[in-house]
């Protein structure tokens, strides 16, 4: 008996591997010989190249942004509510690009990888990555594929700052550029909560200083501290009080309190740790963190905002989250007004929502329908 | 060369030691059947005892509020900016109490005193406590100074909550009630900081199950790890980015990054982590955590907050902080509306400051005036 999926989902997807022969000079000066990308896509291309959508994706994310791995699966890609048939992003008229950046732990070349010039797990020695190398490594990726011009790149976070840097480094590329829930660059807080995160990972005796897999082991509690760390991050306050608030999960306050007490949201944050360190790549995430830390749209156009994006070409659309303390509204107006200043066409829409940084990922009214509506038009011919 | 202390500073001061040997029931179930507290005061206290102002501690404070303890000491007490001749709790006209509190590690009876039963330090196995433990044992201090109702009793953060308790805990011995910067209870995200804090320590392989001082050894790593934490709280987003922005404190984006490129507020952070970690006590900071945690004002008075305050009967003085986000101003305000409702005498401020909860430390004429005037109105004859 085979399993229907429902009408807008893309169903059964298939990951697979695009290898990369021509070295790739970093931003850090070192160059990757050869790589390897792990890629899905969903929707058609058409015959003139002309509907390809690139989505990129954020700090623990990676290629499987929507449909089911298998008959058996039963949770979809991480981007499932937004990306399908009549979706926001719409395979009936896109063919969408999803892909796990470089430097990833999802099955594309990174630090779990083994170093070819040793034979062994690049581990701590895998190059330290800026957007612009993702970026890069995304162009060669297009190139394979025989696309010349995305028709939108999308990005959320992280990703937003990917789809910003393709505007910048491959203006002729891009005619849409969709940044979600992003910023031109990191606050001090944010890079403080980054920092915190990889000492705890770092601390972890485990850790072995990045060469936990030649010891056959890996920092279990120092990324589950991590993701602790960025979790609570990830969420507004408001959410966290109406999802748990107070509620105890054991104990009681009138038994005394040598039973233990605790609230519910102790165990939810200790179980989103556990799980999330058993799957993820310890050096990924400090690999990833930085390059969040590092990335500054307009460090080299002398911190001048506007002065970056006149080099692009294509139109932009914005979006950021009422809630989002981590990518405050604030830092998406900057974005939006340094757009103005460079005198590009900009549409952006501020989304009322609970649920923090997480917004972009869940359903939202007013985010699907205005986001649905930049896409539906975008010129495919 | 005897050095000469400013004419505001309470100068130099000699903490002394109380034994309490009346068992102290506790509200875990358990007892304490003996322990010290470790007491600064500052001023002198009236012939008719009736100008005492208790200061209850916070978190990681203890009971050097002000002043100096030795003449080559280069930092005052924690809250030296208030206290002294002529400032807000002005000690020509009030004797002032201080203490560390029970289970601190700062001399008072705690996690590294030795367990009279078992001839060795508690560690783990000292009981937990909660805010009301530690305003019983503070009235057993006021007893053996022979104060029979504090003019004020005034804390900040958990020290207000301290405060609170005590004007419910023994109505009649309380005149004024300060609360600063503090809450009825925590949010799910502070408690959710909160555990991942606990969770850096615990996880640590040093902390041995919070059996450390057998061991010879402490969770240097853990804590420091939940110092970064709490510390970047404290802080406001605006604060840092003043403070830090994204200045570097090593390596340029210039020479590519296999030097290390660190932000300052990076190494800030470690630092702050690293010294704060060689001086405090894993076992305290979780007990301090979790008394923070399962605060809750009106629990036991069916969750109606001016149910419980009606039981009060002194006046009350509440200030908050705009930017802080830790203890944000709507708690502050959900307070000064229960009082309302119990109709009890409150004058609140909210102080425009950029310095999120640490503001309540900090110099601020419109706080130090505010706080000024109403302690001065405060009748001590």
């Amino acid at each position: 008996m085979t399993k229907t999926f429902a009408p807008d989902s893309v169903g059964l997807v298939t990951p697979f591997t695009v290898q990369f022969d021509e070295p790739l000079d970093l931003a850090c000066g070192r160059t990757l010989s050869n790589y390897e990308l792990v890629v899905e896509t969903y929707g058609t291309l058409n015959a003139n190249k002309s509907n390809a959508i690139l989505i990129c994706h954020a700090l623990s994310g990676n290629h499987h942004a929507a449909g089911f791995h298998s008959e058996d699966d039963r949770k979809p890609g991480w981007w499932d509510g937004y990306i399908g048939p009549g979706k926001a992003i719409d395979t009936n008229k896109f063919f969408i690009v999803s892909l796990n950046n470089l430097g990833g732990c999802s099955g594309s070349t990174g630090p779990r990888s083994i170093n070819p010039d040793t034979g062994k797990p690049w581990g701590a020695d895998f190059p330290k990555l800026r957007v612009r190398d993702w970026v890069h490594s995304q162009a060669r990726l297009a190139d394979s594929l025989g696309i010349n011009q995305w028709a939108a790149v999308i990005g959320g976070s992280l990703g937003g700052m990917q789809a910003m840097r393709w505007a910048l480094e491959y203006p002729s590329r891009v005619r849409n550029c969709v940044v979600i829930a992003s910023a031109m660059k990191l606050s001090a807080q944010n890079i403080a909560f980054n920092e915190t995160a990889r000492q705890a990972i770092i601390s972890d005796p485990e850790f072995h200083n990045g060469n936990y897999l030649d010891h056959n082991t890996y920092p279990k509690n120092g990324l589950a501290i991590a993701r602790m760390i960025g979790h609570i991050t990830y969420l507004s306050d408001d959410v966290m009080g109406e999802k748990f608030g107070r509620d105890l999960r054991s104990g009681s306050f009138d038994q005394g309190l040598d039973e233990l007490v605790e609230f519910q949201v102790e165990s939810y944050l200790r179980y989103q740790g556990d799980s999330f360190s058993k799957n993820f790549d310890a050096n990924t995430y400090i690999l990833m963190t930085r390059a969040l830390d590092y990335f500054d749209l307009a460090r080299e156009y002398g911190d001048d905002a506007a002065a970056a994006f006149r080099r692009a070409q294509c139109d932009f659309y914005v979006a950021s989250f009422t809630t989002d303390w981590r990518f405050p509204i604030e830092r998406s107006r900057e974005i939006v007004d340094a757009l103005i200043s460079a005198q590009k066409n900009v549409s952006y829409t501020e989304v009322e929502s609970p649920y923090g940084h997480d917004a972009f990922l869940l359903p939202n009214e007013h985010y699907c329908e205005s986001f649905s509506r930049y896409l539906a038009g975008i010129d495919t011919e």
